[in-house]
């Protein structure tokens, strides 16, 4: 269990990391939408390895096929079934995954779990996972185009390590104009800060982490349910299920916490036939439901487990090692990341979106 | 949608705040498990409003009855069914509700979602409505005694407004000893400071936000699923479900994203027949899959929205208004967030338990 | 597990036969609905016991209570909570039941499978477990009423024991005309026969069983989805989740089989903008998917396992036995499974439309 | 949505008839157990089109490959995906289907519903379909055969139109006898007078149905849910979503419903340490749980709707046409339903077995 998401576009994830091929099924797509596979490639192609010197160089062409559910570029309502070949598998960078249990990685945990040792070490924990997620969101984000043209949803990296790029006003960024940027930040002068801080931890074999920030514009009013399912509690959740999230805020986050409720308030003002609040400390949800403002998400992404240093360890026979990975992984997951948080996004909103449709008496 | 919550141990709960009653039907309680209805009362009884100065002063008993499942203190197998009276109705103060949107509160997305406009404003956006999750989680903790005896779960107040009580170390914290103090934070120090702080809040009719601890002691190895139901990620979901809170981390969290890899892995070593690691920065959980430390999180809460200050806002139909609220609420909700946050996590962790029975061949 | 129903439109019922009181919780009906609690009420009392001479002389009024979800009679979008207590325990009646097996019943089965013996015996294996379904599938008839209103759902008795009322045509059937025999056979000289088929079983003690025969007319196209989840297929699992259902035919059903294709193919033709079909041997479902015509669904139900006659069986510590049951129970529970089987094919016909509303691009 | 099937041992079936492939995911294989894809294939072969002139002549190889879950031989524990590449289209034969709404076929049904023609006209309605199914049960045969050694899951033919096969007694029934005969009746006379049915019928282009019995042996007491997920339900449930089932019988069925209840009581009595029933009315479920007896359904099927012989039609722009089928058919799908019955005979029993492990306190 554990590899499915969604209610009503409900998406199930399949694939290792080191095995034959790894893709998605989607099973409730609405019939009709047009998709284009175009759309697809060019999603994984902003999330697979090997862009540029600051992500692996585990080459991946990561090329999309896809077996069932469209035809002629239209989805026919039955289940999507999109699919990626894993072809660079270096047999022996993995072989020591057999012996050793590396340090904050799913190796001794999958082991113990499940009773058996996969040769990817950690099983179905690896970026490479998200593959699926992406190319279901790259449908998604397709079929929201088609009901909501005008919503939009775009991440940039807020912070590297310690180095933060702060943005009070972000209505100009877009998808197109962070994507200029090798480390995803709009700001050229933060990201070459950033570059630089993911340059010197490279050198040195070391990984750092940091912070995204996730705006969804033009969302409709009304989207989440009250109690469980509360927008921000689902977003929370498809966050915090990507590999090396430790934090997530929405609104106001961490700061509001450190407000007086006089100053937190975001109060209503009439704006034309909108109601509209002044400030968005809220980041666009009260309630749990969707208030028509921007949904603003920052997802904190710890520094990568896989260094290129000599850590202690124990070995799955359960002696002491000292152990230097080999495999080639990315110095810092934060501008590959910033799709997979895209992507995630995506596939909470169109299932919230459909799962509103029958709300309420039309 | 969107009341229900828990995979096996599944719970749906009801009842709007200013109505009849509310409660929760659990559906999935293994039978046979001693369930004591005195042990349910008392998590109430730390929930219910009114224990102190500090949280509103409305006053309801809180009192639960049984209607189904349990029968001479043993859980039957069929659906538990536990029923809270409101009592404290003040209509009078609630009448504002239905002309004017309040800041920051669901009154506005509720009339958006539903088209209709409970006599309570936000309908179940209400810290009242938690009161079917604590019900469930006393039975579930129940329950989890039975199957996991170390198991152990409490939560204390780590801050209020911007200050912080730190605690690198909590491993003679209990709920007893929290629970000594009016704010629940473990150390007397701090929780007069903190008081100190919400005092002078109420008294300007404003209120303040915080954050809490929670920490999940020895739990089994092995809980959480891959990909997208990670340990972690249905956390997350739990604790951001609950109304006014903003932030989530786990483990290192926040402070996690700026350290460097060689800083932030924990490193796997023996102790006796067990495999430990020596810092505990995952926060217990690896790859999704709990790993048998203990599992920390950190729940930030906004300021609560309700005070006692004019604010402007705008009316119903839509005219701007000046707004004083009238109702009775707490100037800072967490120290009655304590067992909310306690009880979301026992639920979280017993349905884990539950479906993780089947995650391989035994 | 076991006590919910739909994907949308869903409930959750609870309650033991013999306990505090029985009821359901309905989490997803659309808000803005009109709900009556007089036509619930109607519903329930259409079902209760203590009709007439052929149903078990137990009288309990079946009041029903709302105990959230509602408000001035319109449904707010949250949880609905409807209650019944039970007032007419005779103890003594049951008191048998802590000793023995009784034959043909669940008290077996359920002290294997939970290892606990409830008062009732059987737990939640009764008649009176029904009453939540009924009550929520007049909610559900209300919000279709509101959706759907040419759609219509009646059932009658079409066998008792041997004896079958055959009726090639019923476009004059109602509910209000079926109703107005005992037995509920929309044909005079049919219920008199069925009625003493039943005294006749009834004054030696014994019980018989029969059939219903219900049509869904007026049902939109489209609903049901291709593969697991064919409106057939939900229809089949609802009626075979009543007590003592036994055997289910959808169209032609078993006579179906007998024939050949070029016999049992539905002609299509054209009525005025209508694709229909000359015959309906498909019984108003293609491919999972209704067509438009009348759904015809037979459900067989067994004799009652309750007789008031001597039989052998084993005690609970597995001493032979000889048995006569005490409790008041129907000699035919073919006249209050009418409203039943109405109700769970309207709960299956609303969650099927819901789910139906995200199917296409529109 | 739909194409999903099990709460916990939890399978989505994907692909249309004459697309790229056909295949499903498994989500909630247990980890650990041993799995031979020789094994799948040997299920495939048995459901495969072509195997005698009582069946299409549309070939296809079948052949199935793994792309994910399994590794040296062993589930990890994660999805487990299983593809057949489609290779016999005949194009030519299916351009007609873009014409015509086939009587009694899902094409008029899934264009109403989808508002697209796919090339295959009916979409997902094909028994092509339940390849997916019957991959996915040969996988949880073998994760049951290592946790329920003593299971045994069998069907045969025991009817073909109007000529019954009825046998009181099998408890020398098994797969293997079964599969000698071509028509899958285990008696040689009766799939003598079956066989020449079905030859008789397919020389004139015409085609029959029929009926299957399954029996489940040695399942453990205690598998099902009362109340909506009684065993019997959800095994209705599964039969009536294979293509062209029309009656679903449990135990006594339908002549059943024409006993006494003094007839149809099945009597408890001690057989050593077991508890059991003298006869087996039931069919081996009581109270919607299963009691140790054997569990024996009915499953009805109708004639296949596609027939060599001119019928009239309505072209898809609604024209009155007359339509001669030229597609490769079974002119009696019973032969190939076998392995389908107990595919999904056997996917009820592992999923609900699975979803018992957690019902009682052990």
């Amino acid at each position: 269990m554990g590899s499915q998401y969604g209610k009503i576009f409900r998406i199930t994830t399949f694939g290792e990391s080191h095995g034959h091929s790894v893709g998605v099924v989607i099973d409730g797509c609405p019939a009709g939408c047009r998709i284009s596979l175009e759309h697809v490639q060019a999603w994984l192609d902003r999330r697979r390895p090997g862009q540029s010197h600051l992500t692996t160089s585990r080459q991946e062409p990561d090329q999309i096929d896809c077996l069932s559910g469209i035809e002629d570029g239209v989805a026919l309502g039955s289940p999507i079934t999109l699919l990626v070949k894993n072809q660079d598998h270096k047999k022996q960078d993995y072989e020591a995954l057999a012996k050793v249990y590396r340090p904050s990685h799913a190796d001794y945990t999958t082991e113990s779990k499940y009773g058996v040792v996969p040769s990817s070490g950690g099983g179905r924990a690896s970026a490479r996972e998200t593959i699926g997620r992406v190319a279901a969101a790259a449908i998604a984000e397709q079929v929201l185009h088609q009901m909501l043209p005008e919503l939009q949803i775009f991440a940039w990296v807020s912070a590297v390590k310690d180095f933060e790029f702060k943005s009070e006003e972000f209505s100009d960024f877009s998808r197109a104009s962070i994507d200029l940027s090798l480390v995803r930040c709009p700001d050229a002068e933060s990201s070459k800060k950033m570059i630089s801080i993911i340059e010197e931890a490279k050198s040195r074999g070391d990984s750092v982490g940091g912070q995204l920030t996730c705006c969804i514009r033009n969302a409709p009013v009304g989207l989440g349910e009250p109690v469980f399912d509360k927008l921000e509690a689902d977003l929370a959740k498809a966050m915090m299920s990507l590999p090396a999230s430790k934090s997530f805020e929405v609104g106001s986050g961490l700061a509001g916490t450190r407000l007086f409720g006089s100053e937190h308030n975001d109060l209503f003002v009439r704006d034309g036939d909108r109601v509209r609040t002044i400030t968005n400390l809220s980041g666009g949800i009260q309630g749990g439901i969707s208030n028509g403002e921007d949904i603003v998400l920052r997802i904190g992404f710890k520094p990568v487990s896989t260094i290129q240093m000599p850590q202690q360890s124990l070995s799955r026979d359960r002696e002491t090692i000292e152990f230097t990975a080999q495999g080639r992984h990315d110095p810092c997951v934060l501008p590959r990341a910033v799709p997979m948080v895209e992507a995630m996004a995506t596939l909470v909103i169109l299932d919230h979106y459909l799962r509103n449709l029958g709300s309420r008496l039309r």
